[in-house]
């Protein structure tokens, strides 16, 4: 079905780097990169497999103690699987005549396959099909197949199946200057197993900075009418960091000779294992073959798309096959295996090594999806905030703040990773770099808490672990806020919006921020009014508790409950929100006339820094910023909260600021046309369906400077489903009860899909005149549910029908 | 106060290792063991920390890999804290006059203190104030004080404040066989810190099987009248894994001079550190002082006290004091701190080595106080079990059976790790070992699944991976049972019961188990009703892949049904149950004439062996085997059980049986004493309280043969907890709803305690006229509560009185 994945039906090299970001498959334990595993296995190393990392900077550390800079560590390369014909040079599929090419991603299955039929050494034609997954089910295990059929030739073929982790970071071409070396060899080598009689492969390594041991074991078999050749000599040579296996057979005219290659992989953080290699081994050998395992994969695949799946109406087909896309993306980042691994949402997954697997601020785009579909795999994210609570307050701490301050990118540790300088191409100079003032991915970490509670409904674990997020965050804004009684107001200085075009006032204060960021004012308004509601939802015993660990007086809630009130939010004269305090004496710039100039002016930071000037000086945005209200609240939620801060938002407003930032943006990032898309599409303005349709190609067609290439964009892809999931239905939980508004636009006409709140699975069913809800029967208490203000109980195991 | 603390008011060099062993502090991250640390640190290296381990036996594995000894890894010794007076001899307790000692363990406090008067040198009079802790609110750290005066001298004192690597794993004498080395040495040194300007020191090692990494770091301080003397040289000198800071000051005649030392621990498991060296210097460098690590860490044990606690009558002065003792010991082996660690609940804790840290059977006697406390305490440790889920399956699948198998004796990775060959001391010869066949353990680990399930209601891990715990010892235990169509029953033969005499029938089959163990078949009826259960309340999504993953069809489904109605349960002609098939044949045999020549019968199994004859041969049992069953079910339950088996069981049965055991049992290990104390007080039988004051005495009085030196019985202590916790209240669940039903005996005329039940928190106040409840408030729905059959509901934040 074509629906259910991406087809490439020609070969072009020049297409390798985006192919293979977009071709990764994964489980959330581990992903696999690579689209050619058989091109010089021996000279090029494809990025395999990831593990997030730390560290972006050769720094001094306490102890004279100097990192490397690891962040994201290349596991060993598995794909290592090619042959040779009597004897001659190993295939190279650039040395030969390639008389047909089809590769595809099937989503639905999580597999990447390749038939190719090609000529060599003149007149030997040869046809080779494979096919390959990492297992969705079994975390640690992958398998590759690749079948080749001599069509009008015989000889002797022989295989070569290798684990090489000799393997550098260099996915990313600007990065050539920082360390790429991350793995040390520790020992390679042949064994057989008890389950399994066969010469296998194993190769260990570790990281050389996080010293976690990567152990990984292969098992290669030939097939000649499905029977193993298990009499097939096998050599095996192994050097430092490689290790490799020689199997020939004789190949006759139009025999398919059909080759299985299962690999397993472990660290020393999983676990339930004693060594990682030696679970490894032990995995591998009693593992089964890949038939097997692909029915496996494939029923885990189904599980996940039996959740997750959106289905669109059957006109919408390229739209639906990229929506497909996208979720498989999702999933194959972070699936129920991410539960028990400590790993975060890097913007790029685990596709490309850009930002060298850092974590920003993209999970408000990332876990809305999951949170309605997964909500466990949610929490084991939002975990991984918390397990770097104590590094968040040290970082706080440190810069004379009280609570916890979360890094803008965050390193394996939760280290503050954003680079201190800047190097601008353009004039060739290193200036300050502001991104780490960015202090609203705090405010971010807290939405998220929040929201996952109001999905899921789970006390417990708010009272165990999300409260104590919530109010440190709160805690550490409070301090960073200052009173300013002339105004009856809170201030917050020196900080970076969204928009990163403005680090500061440059004529006077470069370099140091901008005052009353009013996307960042308004979050921590909502903050503290939430901070407060934290403490009232969990249990007696929790809270109690809270408030006597971390010291919280009945003063510092005063505080919290005045800010929920008084946070400083600066208008235009107009009611139109200003982006910052000040942003309304900048210059106006022609975008247009830099447009018809450049072409696209995404980044017109560097433009203008090119030409010597600096984008600080006028009222343009790199991207969505006042806007990021937009996305995250209603506009009658937006105006109550304007309103119990004393400023008036009317519609009109909302309208004017909505068209007067969208006039002034560059959408410098895919996260940009992401947000305008999304609000666009719930507010069922017509320009939505535009802004839709290039937010969803924007991986697909490359568009933000061919970066793809170096990793998907997660926040984008994640944000597309979610843009479908709770913007077309207007999902929103509000005190226990889940209200739907849906709006239509044009081509969407009907829409299906799951979503998951308190426990309860509901299958939503979405057309133009109806909309019907659906409860899985189970041992749980009946829900509410509100469509346009309509609210009724649905029971376990019955359906709702509400005409529209 | 004394109910709080274990006292010991002399110095007795010959308890040292009993005393070690109850005064181990910890805080479910690691445990720290040594009462003397200063005693020849240098010389002896004490049992440190722990972490759960896998291999007793060289064994030789795929690939010709060889396993090490590794089970239980003594962490590095981190009390190395002494000192010498005028550059003479290093203090030793041994070679001075102690004038006067005392050493408290403070249960309230998490804290070991000691008090020690001495003369040396003659005349010269010194006092040394001690106290130390694991922090038990955070996991990494550990901190001493010790404070020298000076009482009638002057003069130079060195301090040595050390890191000890060089630690081996003899903390058990029998285990001297065995390879003991598992630390390596990696790195060690001084650094100084970014927020402590300290010289400080760390040490790096890894252990050697499982190649898991370890960073430690120490700081030590010396303070004069409360002032840091910041300026007194430090020495630093390292060694192949061993430390030390030297610290020369000046002391005064009556000046107190107090150190105090700082520790931080990390290993490679950890989540959210870069290395683990790292971590431990990075998070000692920002750890304040003794003082406010003191504060939270006896606010972390206030709040495991507030629900952990069970308040006697004060006329129960020694029971209350024992109690709370099991209740730390419990708490300080498993806490929240567990929660993202894999490990599971060793039968000595880690207070000692005796069985290496392999996990058995004990979690059914363990898991039920925390279930009713800390729910997901028991949750992680049922995880330990999910997680080693994929070896449990190896197992059966090698010996030929389906679903998983459980170990009796589980190592790390859940391996078997119960001994192959016994080498009896008596007779100088080894033979079989027949304890791999207790495969009972596996239907305790589904009852504790279920246990968990009915306290907490956690319906979504029930979906998640409860129900596969189930289905698949189900699925074993169907494939272990053969169905007799003669009798129209399932047998179960060549298991061992609990009662470890009987491996075999001796005269035709010895080491080949025994048929029809009663405790065995019960159980797995029980087991084969429960998993029909277990698939109905779990969600319909989890129930639909459950049944395609693990290819659940109705043939299956009926088996089991059909099991649960008909596994044969030998009984002798008078109603009373028989262990095992063929228990009827046995001889008899006088223990009472063994008591009088032997005194101690607890192993008669070893006092037979030694005269040449077979404790198979006879009526007498080790411990509880059929009467588990009257641990596990009430007198109704169990009637009702064995009549859906098509057998009676009257109440003149249920009285018979149990006294037909008591007599024959020897109790050879605490398990035994305690079940049959459990099931007396339960019971409300006379003979109860004798027995009650037995067990609580079992670690204290060291009655098991001299072994609680070797690590304290932590199933004992934790179910002498339950037996107050559910045997006083009666509290039981059922379709959703709490029953209790208390009983009381002679001195227990109250009780208060807290249960945790679906998420609320109860008050239980009990006293022999009545018993309230208080619910604390929360978003919680009511629950129902029974008392002896009169049911109430009880809301969030209001309390129910029954009169009784």
């Amino acid at each position: 079905m074509s629906e259910w994945s991406l087809v490439y039906d020609r070969y072009d090299p020049s297409e390798q780097g985006l192919r293979e970001a977009l071709c990764t498959t994964g489980n959330g334990y581990f992903c696999t990169r690579g689209a050619f595993p058989w091109v010089k296995a021996d000279e090029t190393h494809y990025p395999g497999t990831y593990v997030a990392g730390g560290y972006n900077r050769l720094v001094s550390t306490i102890g004279g103690h100097e990192l490397e800079h690891e962040d994201l560590v290349n596991f060993p390369n598995w794909l290592g699987l090619t042959f040779r014909v009597d004897g001659g040079a190993w295939f190279d599929l650039d040395k030969v005549e390639v008389l047909s090419f089809e590769q595809s991603l099937d989503f639905q299955e999580g597999m990447l396959k390749h038939a190719i039929r090609f000529r060599h050494d003149k007149t030997r034609e040869t046809t080779l099909t494979m096919r390959r997954f990492v297992h969705m089910g079994w975390p640690h295990h992958a398998a590759q197949e690749m079948i080749v059929v001599a069509q009008n030739w015989s000889g002797t073929i022989e295989f070569r199946s290798s684990l090489d982790g000799q393997v550098d970071n260099r996915g990313v071409a600007r990065y050539s200057h920082l360390a790429s070396h991350h793995l040390d060899y520790i020992k390679s080598g042949e064994f057989t197993g008890v389950l399994s009689p066969d010469t296998m492969i194993y190769l260990i390594t570790r990281s050389s900075q996080s010293r976690m041991r990567v152990g990984m074991a292969a098992r290669t078999r030939i097939f000649r009418s499905n029977v193993w050749q298990e009499d097939a000599p096998v050599t095996v040579n192994a050097i430092d960091g490689y290790v490799e296996a020689l199997i020939p057979v004789e190949i006759a005219r139009g025999e398919p000779i059909r080759v299985e290659k299962v690999c397993t992989l472990y660290t020393s953080r999983d676990k339930a294992i004693s060594e990682a290699g030696l679970a490894a081994r032990e995995a591998l050998d009693r593992c089964r073959n890949i038939a097997q395992l692909q029915q496996t994969h494939i029923r885990a695949w189904s599980n996940y798309w039996d959740r997750c799946d959106i289905a669109l109406h059957p006109s919408m087909h390229e739209e639906q096959k990229i929506l497909r896309l996208h979720i498989y993306h999702l999933l194959q980042t972070a699936s129920n295996h991410t539960l028990d691994l400590d790993v975060g949402l890097p913007s790029r997954g685990w596709t490309g090594e850009s930002y060298r697997g850092h974590v920003f601020w993209d999970e408000v785009f990332m876990l809305p999806f999951l949170t309605y579909r997964l909500p466990i795999v949610s929490r084991s994210l939002l975990e991984y905030r918390f397990m770097r609570l104590g590094r968040a307050r040290l970082n706080a701490q440190l810069e004379g703040y009280r609570g916890a301050m979360f890094p803008w990118q965050s390193g394996s540790d939760g280290r503050e990773e954003s680079q201190e300088q800047h190097f601008s191409c353009a004039t060739e100079t290193w200036s300050p770099d502001d991104s780490h003032r960015q202090r609203h991915v705090n405010t971010m970490i807290a939405w998220n808490v929040w929201s996952y509670f109001l999905a899921s409904g789970d006390r417990r674990w708010m009272g165990l672990r999300g409260a104590e997020l919530i109010v440190l965050i709160a805690r550490f804004f409070a301090s960073l806020a200052t009173y300013n009684p002339a105004e009856d107001r809170y201030d917050i200085e020196g900080v970076l919006g969204p928009d990163q075009f403005h680090h500061g006032y440059p004529a006077t204060e470069p370099h140091t921020g901008v005052k009353n960021n009013a996307f960042t004012n308004v979050m921590v308004a909502w903050l503290m009014d939430t901070v407060l509601t934290v403490l009232d939802v969990i249990d007696d015993i929790y809270r109690r508790e809270l408030l006597i660990k971390l010291d919280i007086q009945k003063e510092e809630m005063d505080v919290w409950a005045d800010m929920s009130m008084k946070m400083a939010v600066p208008f235009f004269g107009n009611g139109i929100i200003s982006q910052f305090e000040g942003f309304e004496h900048l210059d106006d710039l022609d975008l247009d006339a830099y447009r018809a100039k450049h072409g696209d002016i995404a980044r017109l930071d560097r433009i203008l820094e090119a030409e010597g000037d600096d984008a600080n000086h006028y009222k343009v945005c790199k991207q969505a910023d006042v806007l990021m209200l937009y996305y995250l609240f209603t506009e009658s939620e937006l105006s109550a909260l304007l309103f119990r801060l004393g400023y008036d938002f009317t519609e009109d407003h909302y309208r004017r600021t909505l068209d007067y930032y969208m006039e002034r943006t560059t959408h410098g990032t895919t996260l940009s046309h992401l947000v305008h898309a999304w609000i666009l599409m719930r507010n069922a303005d017509p320009r939505g369906l535009e802004w839709m349709e290039r937010v969803l190609r924007a991986d697909l067609d490359d568009i933000i400077g061919g970066t793809t290439r170096e990793g998907v964009h997660l926040g984008m892809m994640s944000g597309t489903a979610d843009m479908f999931q709770r913007g077309i239905t207007g999902a929103r939980i509000a005190d226990g009860i889940l209200n739907l508004d849906p709006v239509f636009q044009d081509k969407i006409k009907q829409m299906k899909c799951k979503l998951r709140f308190h426990g309860n699975w509901l299958q939503i069913d979405l057309s133009e005149d109806r909309i019907s809800i659906n409860a899985d029967s189970a041992w749980s208490e009946a829900v509410t549910i509100c469509v346009r203000g309509e609210c009724r109980k649905l029971s376990p195991g019955s359906t709702l029908v509400f005409k529209l």
